[in-house]
């Protein structure tokens, strides 16, 4: 990146900087303040998620905040750990041996980022198509699942591993007999709290009087609460020293090294498909939050941008002892409706989160992890979404069936495989809806040149010379189709000498489809049949000019319809099918 | 298959028994005794390939063709071991511990068939079209190259494994020292005069003055001479015995036993990929065989038929001890040459077979591993096709690409991989041409109700209300532009109120296009502008009618352009927007 050179560069990456005033500053910090008080339980929790010490979580939530006002195109997103990217972490880390985690995930999260930079500098951000709205809701409908079900055991307070749904819960079987009652009450009692407090607490306090924004907030703002009464329990009866709950310990203090990680080639190898499925899921999950917050300001997101956005921040977390991180939607939306202007609001989080690494630690280490458990469980109820997926299915069977393979992948195979599955179901479903194209044998509507549908109207055909009309472009998935027609046409049209593709809507040929055009073209030819073209675009035309297919035509390639009948119809030449007649 | 009633049944299925005779059983029989001379020798190096005992070359090429007859489509079609089938089982087996491979080839065959059969009932004949002809012409390159290279090792009397290129490779150079130079000298002298034969004799021969066919069919059975001169020398100058040449050794003579081989749940997991790739492989290779075979007798090929008949022959493949089968492009080449005129051809072929496996084998044993491997070299040769890849390449990079990635993925990944990897790349490199529907915002033609293209006809617009007309389908890759282009409108449209899609072209919005339509209705609710449809096709309007779109829509659903236009033109309400504009 080099240094912009003059104000107006500055201010067309950062437009919000003109008229940036105290007034907006205040705005700004009261946003910050609120977003803090959200993110520092979530991250620590997150990180937990995603089996790596809670400071992870932390560093996660300043340099990255930082990249992303510098290079992403969102004023009110808040970048930093999320519940299903620390999921998805957690299983790509998982079968790493467990001395390698940290590195791992910092090596993920560069990965991640340095594949989010390459495909928002080659324009990529098309990539994000490929992954339908049906896959992504049951893929974070299954990852919720997961998540669920992988935090259950610090609600347990036992020991469990696995990374898919049916490893943890078997594993979770095993270790009930170690059940810790101390663990398993904070954490039901928090999770209930959780709920109601982003169930009903916003309503109630609205019904007290309180204005309806206010209340929202302060809904918002409860769960610390919650967080504060449970470490001061904790803390005050010797719960840890005593019933052998389990907290968060000692957190180091002070801020991350700045350093790079090496990966070596085994890592390499394991990591790069998790790394690409991550980004991808982030970024597609981050346009999703990042539209849906300028549609109310009418801003207007780049999706490029955005990527380098994101790819900025994973990078950053990596090499500030880290790990991936996208854009939150539930942090973005309370970061506007608190009042956030500018991305100023997120370089305040940054500075009060380095503040939170340096003086806080200390009074969160007798937090319950059992109280963060419920945080993440309570969080993911809200991502369940079984009534969209019914709903998918109700009006499509086809999309629902992909949802719903998604679903059950994410659970039995793991995240990755889930979203994999469901991307490349949705791409077969879709190409299965195209495979035979309009196509139709024409007729000369009497007295005219106009060429109409022989099934349909009454035209005048000819058995010597016959003209198919085909409607769509030709490609591989349709080109076999094609064969099969016209193969089905020479044998019903015994008499047949001529065949015209009348060609007025073919946009494109793909090298499959010219290649079946080579085929029929000498199928034709082995049947006694010329091939001729008519009507065909000018580009498709050029483009096919210095192919086989046009050298060894055996028919010719006519500008119009009309043409061709007149050249063709009135005395073919008879002659010159001899030596393929005599085959039979 | 309940057995059939009556004749007509019995015809419908067998059209060809209609008058069957004794003319055409003498043709039919010539044809099977040179198709077998070619066969003899193929299977037992396509077993040497698969890295099974010979004797599973010969049981593989005995019921199979039974069940074709029976159950297939193509009258000339002559099913077996085929080289890149053997590869792939190859590939399959190698990962699985030796003493398993003999049973995990016949478990494989009957899997393939297994998944056949199903695809073939449930009518599945058009997924074929997923595996575009570019994927199909590099991953047999590929696969030519890799199995060229798996053959080296017998030429030069070596011992060497790997199941990739690179391995293959390393292997070979490591044993390089241990090279027979006997073996190596028959080999060379092999591949130099198998290749000769199949290139230059049937031309030297017709300028000798033996008719074209013959000469055909002459130069056909050539290898046979090739082979048994090789036994001849092999056997008097004890080759074997005195120079360590290695040779096929003892077969087991006599038929195949008949069983079901039993798969653990362990061989079930590593052979289910390899199965369905190697069912779609062989289905996709044995049409373009039939297809192009049907041609010539102007016959017709049913995908789904096939499906069966290729089904049914690789179940009894596997349960007579044999391994997967296909059509044989040359074989059944030969056998429509030499003048087959029905399936008893391969009936007879089946009987011959069975006479060798009874009889031959004290004969073949005495022939050079490295005569076959050469055989298996010469036959590789013609399968490269380096040119149609470059040709692919210059007339589409995109299709070259995917070409290419295919032929690198069957070398470095083996040949499963390579195909997965080319049929999702066609996929994703259809899909992304799609991604961006024509659509524009379109105004009335001054004085009459004909909406056209506003930037590039002079039309009437109205600021307040805006058209955009949508000339595609709507389906996952194509609905977030849809999103960005109206989340754009809004931004460049701040007097916007109202919002009309024009959809006259829409045949079919899938699940996520709807979800898309919802966000788009719910961003622009938060915009303050309403969202109407006109112009809907009726079955997309009876669709849509119970879906939260049209529950939570801001605007109306019109008939007609004109419809919309008329009731929100002259006079739209103000009053209703002033909820939301106050957010801003």
């Amino acid at each position: 990146m080099a240094g912009p050179k003059n104000t107006s560069k500055i201010l067309e990456q950062w437009p919000w900087l003109k008229g940036y005033n105290s007034s907006l500053f205040t705005d700004d910090v009261v946003a910050a303040a609120i977003v803090t008080i959200l993110l520092v339980p979530q991250c620590l929790a997150y990180a937990l998620l995603a089996g790596l010490p809670p400071q992870v979580g932390i560093y996660a939530s300043i340099l990255p905040l930082i990249a992303y006002a510098a290079f992403g195109s969102s004023r009110y997103m808040s970048v930093g750990p999320t519940a299903v990217i620390s999921l998805m972490t957690a299983a790509a880390i998982a079968v790493l041996p467990e001395e390698t985690r940290l590195v791992s995930a910092a090596i993920l999260a560069v990965m991640s980022g340095l594949i989010l930079i390459v495909f928002g500098l080659l324009r990529g951000g098309f990539i994000m198509n490929f992954v339908s709205r049906s896959v992504v809701t049951a893929y974070i409908s299954g990852a919720a699942l997961l998540i669920m079900i992988s935090q259950t055991k610090h609600v347990l307070g036992t020991q469990a591993d696995g990374t898919t749904a049916f490893g943890m819960i078997k594993s979770l079987l095993n270790s009930l007999s170690t059940t810790n009652i101390v663990s398993l009450m904070f954490g039901g009692v928090c999770i209930v709290l959780f709920w109601l407090s982003r169930q009903y607490l916003s309503y109630g306090l609205f019904k007290l009087g309180i204005r309806s924004r206010r209340a929202k907030l302060l809904a918002r703002i409860a769960p610390i609460v919650i967080i504060g009464i449970s470490i001061a329990i904790s803390y005050g009866f010797e719960l840890p020293q005593k019933y052998g709950l389990k907290v968060i310990g000692d957190i180091p203090r002070g801020l991350p090294m700045l350093q790079v990680p090496i990966p070596d080639l085994d890592m390499l190898q394991m990591l790069w498909l998790p790394a690409l499925v991550l980004a991808l899921v982030a970024f597609v999950d981050n346009m999703s939050t990042a539209q849906t917050l300028a549609s109310r300001s009418r801003d207007r997101i780049d999706a490029d941008r955005e990527m380098l956005g994101m790819g900025a921040s994973n990078m950053v977390a990596g090499i500030s002892g880290g790990y991936p991180v996208n854009g939150s939607m539930s942090r973005s939306a309370v970061n506007y409706t608190a009042g956030a202007k500018t991305p100023v609001s997120s370089l305040i989080v940054a500075a009060f989160m380095t503040l939170s690494a340096l003086f806080l630690t200390p009074i969160l280490k007798y937090l319950p992890l059992s109280t963060l458990a419920a945080l993440i469980i309570a969080a993911c109820f809200s991502l369940f979404d079984f009534k969209s997926i019914w709903r998918t299915w109700k009006y499509s069977a086809g999309d629902g069936f992909t949802a719903l393979a998604t679903f059950i992948g994410v659970l039995v195979f793991g995240v990755q495989w889930g979203v994999l599955i469901g991307v490349v179901m949705a791409m077969v479903l879709h190409i299965r809806t195209t495979l035979r194209p309009n196509m139709a044998i024409v007729g000369r509507f009497p007295g005219t040149e106009h060429y109409r549908d022989a099934e349909r109207f009454n035209v005048e055909t000819n058995e010597f010379v016959k003209t198919l009309r085909i409607d769509e472009s030709l490609y591989y998935a349709n080109a076999r189709y094609l064969e099969d027609k016209i193969a089905r046409l020479v044998e019903d049209s015994p008499k047949m000498r001529d065949l015209i593709l009348m060609c007025p809507a073919i946009n494109r040929i793909d090298a499959s489809a010219l290649s079946s055009l080579e085929t029929i073209n000498s199928r034709l030819k082995s049947a006694g049949v010329n091939l001729h073209f008519s009507e065909l675009h000018t580009h498709i035309k050029d483009r096919l000019a210095k192919t086989n297919l046009i050298k060894n035509l055996t028919g010719e390639i006519f500008f119009s319809q009309k043409e061709a009948m007149d050249s063709l119809e009135p005395e073919p030449d008879w002659s010159r099918f001899s030596d393929h007649v005599d085959i039979h």
